[in-house]
């Protein structure tokens, strides 16, 4: 059994790791890590897990953790792993961080957008960005991995076809992405009431989202060339779920065939990557609860553009899930272990 | 591989029951029975199970079914299944009504109430009314199960250890129901539609739903006598759950402490009921799609009322999930195969 | 043109009360009062009166206030106005509290329920209970008006014509109510967040909510001699409405014909209190943004039971409306003035 | 006062115009129009208007209304008012018709995009385009409007100043819009049932969605050239509510001072559309059931792009608010008359 501590672990990505490593076959939980509740039981924070989860909450010493521990997984603000991480820990354990710290590999712009200082850049070159379809084998032998914020996974995995195939000019790519409330959190912050959330819509972050230079550099490595974009998220009334619609002008003489069949040869070997059959829209309903992403793709010829779209559970495959496929590879485990879990309708 | 066939498939009740056999390590669905989709792909109606479920959509001939399968379910309307079963069906395999045919023993009030002539009274003494945790030993043995109602089977579960115990005046009892809208079913009627249920709620049925005689004959036999109560089930906006409220005057001289010990005696040993802690409320989101029943009990020293509250998913323990439950018992499965789900937060 | 001061403003009911006076004939909003957003423009707190209300939010000092308009509403917190509350602002101006500071009549009984002594004990007797419906007369020459909690407004109207007729049982009486989630206020907690309460349900306060003893105080006054009941609330994930659903065994020999003419009579005359034709159940959506209240009561003689049912909009009627009602009664403008708005569908 | 007769009485849009024509001071409605519910009380199927309404519902006999009222809203089905307008009809009153049936002037691509034909297109050049902002002056002198659709209303206004003042490159225009579920109408179908739509975000009617050509001349006219445009809607679990996210290139050597300017002298005399502060991105629920369009726009120097934003109640400045201020146009009143209502919030 591969022992596992979560830091983190009641915030909506922690607690949702403890969901799927319960049903995960080959792993045991031995750290609950949650500085607001240290010493309470974690099932009397969540619930679902009474007379499931004995275990108590603990702090979130990172060091202590890591003799104890084979991987550890980070679901903390930006900057705490940053802050923590040392060679100490990398050497007992491996660990998968939830946060933004090791994704961007320029560390100025991880300091420009998200305004803070970087603590400890050495270990951003050796951290593996770990979107499992993209960079499968830099994940099975890393030590230390970035895992995808919710917005860069869905919208690089919904353009990358196009993006890999150069059939679209990338410098005309808007993303207009749209994420159900889990997506912000759970702190106690007024605008994510649910008399402020409910019944309304809005988008926030326009033009300055920090998944920006994330999702531009990913892209960025599929096109062969840096990439600049518009991101513009929404705050949409639901718990799960994040549905990307891109738009960008596609090459002259690009057939919508040849769009369709780069889907398909992209995404042919992919288990969790869904490429829907034509005209089908995705709707975060059909993946809620599970790790797959569906994406499709309809050519507007009208406007010689093709529309790109992906859904996915922002929580599972956005963060826990893609989380725990990354272990998964780096243990050696089938990749789909404890992920094989059906959507939940309605 | 225990060779199951479903019959209406494409309802809430009958698409989680793919969800969970899916996720059953002993059991293949040969039959995905919807009369609406005959021909078309599962996967086109619930797009959750797309690329997992390539079947199309069957007629809904039983005998040819029975035949075929081992066990079916039925997740029909009332009066489907007492139309069609026969000895020869009952023969060929095993039974799982969903609906309300065989739930009643006096069929005089299955008619009253549901307003439509029984077609096959003589089965009704022999279906085992399929609530796990009071019928367990007869299920094991049964070839045709009455699955219990949603709103019966967490009343049911709720109040059943101050039943049996004796503790409450059953002439007192108040059954105060709410439901997520699941629970009406798939049909395309205007009050079900988003528009009509969001940002709204409603008493119906009062005093004259369907599943009042269903609740009061079996708290009947837990109480050894004849039970008459107020059940008044409520619509909520929300996908799924039901949470129950009942209200009955205990014995006088009953202490606290007799009532919470009844509820840990009667559900010690059972998995799927969690008698909370003291004073925690259940909470429908802590059991959503599992096949747990969160119970829990409030003295009110100043009335002298017990408060009884129970929450569970409607689709899952109070139909597929029990209906599962069933199927394990009844071919000698470990009785929780498929079903340890571990309930979706949030 | 009345002068109207509000302290509390940035609340959900203290916005109400914005809205209302807003679309009043008779009013000036003088004083926007938020202890959390001094200086801060109101329309940068509630974007809705953007270009409508160009006030900043002003501190609470209430006697400052007292000495500029003619009549303050507190939308505060137990215990504020008690606190404050002296002769100089009661001379200079009328004053209506939403908060339950002076409801309850029995000071013993304030303390023990809402758990804090009472500052100034001396103004309880003058208050008058503002629900207009009952207190009309006495409503008319107040200077300090106690405004009703939510739910005693929708629990105390929808049994009233049975408590006043003597034609139930008081003790058996049961109250199960459900709320939408403004009436937790918009203060920033986590059972508050929009991804705890949606597709949730859950009881709270079971028997120990402190509007118990305020209902239980107007519906003795009703029935003539103390009442002791049953009351339980309920979050529901919506945002506006309240539904009551009461339950009391009517007394031996009463016709339904009785009861129905009990509602009747008791508010033929009054247009806030919507008695609905028999066998329809109140719904919450049907009074949205409203002052109505719909009643209506629905006798089972199978268990000598009348049910009685009421919705209605807890931060119009059961807040903010209520307060508007009273002050036109108060300032002797018509009852309805400003509050005739057409509940919003859908 | 004016007679007003509505066919489509008990759609949401119909519904929604009985709700502000009963807050209009000069209206008086003599015809309540519902095919689905000839010779039932309106205010049975409607309960927010129970004891405000006593009417019952006629049929749609257009010829009989014409004689009876000054004017005549139609909330119907594409193809209906065409099928049946005629001399009589508008000799005898005005018409405001709420389909698309007189939006678009060139007849070809309406019966491309609708699929049908079109019965009277002899009207079509006399029908005035009724977006009040855009063409207040020659609504004045209409007798027959074609309300406008709901996302071209708020796709239109929020890009009209800078479509108008050529700042933008139109052959960059992207409409990413979202939509609350009234806007789906209510006719009884499954993906429109609560348990389909909640907890679910999709997209539909990619690139072919029938308001693409609406918006498209619209937006020509502004331009002063042909346009063509993505147009994408999503279905957003909340029951009113459009925002509109759009994109466009903005000419180069354009500040953002201009674009900003643009806005603001654009709506400077406009009472329902209000420019919201720099920065501040416009939200459903600040205009809900309003008839405000609150629109704003962002300036990405980065990219290049203005991103233009603007939200709306769909069924009120989107269909039964645009309606009724078209005639107040109409009869010479106040333009804001009956339309003066504060969005309500939460």
């Amino acid at each position: 059994m591969i022992k596992v501590g979560i830091i983190g672990a009641t915030g909506y990505a922690g607690q949702e790791l403890v969901r799927l490593l319960l049903q995960h076959r080959e792993t045991e939980i031995v750290w609950y890590g949650s500085r607001s509740y240290v010493d309470e039981k974690f099932s009397s924070v969540f619930g679902n897990v009474f007379q499931i989860v004995e275990d108590i909450c603990k702090s979130d010493d990172l060091h202590e953790l890591s003799r104890q521990a084979d991987v550890i997984f980070t679901a903390t603000p930006q900057g705490y792993l940053a802050g923590v991480l040392d060679d100490e820990i990398l050497n007992n354990c491996k660990v998968i961080d939830l946060s933004a710290d090791y994704r961007i590999k320029d560390v100025a712009v991880y300091e420009k957008w998200y305004g803070i200082e970087h603590k400890s850049p050495q270990y951003i070159k050796e951290a593996v960005y770990g979107l499992c379809e993209i960079n499968r084998e830099q994940i099975k032998g890393a030590r230390l991995i970035a895992n995808p914020g919710c917005y860069p996974t869905c919208s690089t995995l919904a353009i990358y076809p196009l993006a890999k195939a150069g059939l679209i000019d990338m410098s005309t790519l808007i993303i207009d992405a749209k994420s159900g409330t889990s997506g912000a959190g759970r702190g106690a912050k007024i605008p994510n009431l649910y008399c402020e959330v409910n019944e309304n819509i809005k988008a926030y972050g326009v033009s300055t989202h920090r998944h920006t230079p994330e999702i531009e550099e990913q892209l960025g490595y599929a096109a062969g060339k840096p990439v600049t974009l518009n991101f513009t998220p929404h705050l949409i009334p639901m718990n799960r779920g994040i549905l990307i619609t891109a738009y960008a002008t596609y090459r002259e003489g690009t057939t919508p065939e040849q769009i369709r069949r780069a889907y398909e040869e992209a995404y042919r070997e992919e288990y969790f990557v869904r490429v829907l059959d034509e005209g089908v829209c995705p709707e975060t309903k059909w993946v809620e609860g599970s790790n797959f992403v569906d994406v499709n793709v309809k050519v507007d010829e009208r406007t010689g553009r093709a529309i790109m779209m992906g859904a996915m559970d922002n929580i599972t495959k956005g963060a826990a899930g893609q989380a725990v496929q990354n272990m998964n590879l780096m243990f050696g485990l089938e990749e789909s272990e404890g992920l094989r879990l059906i959507p939940m309708v309605p």
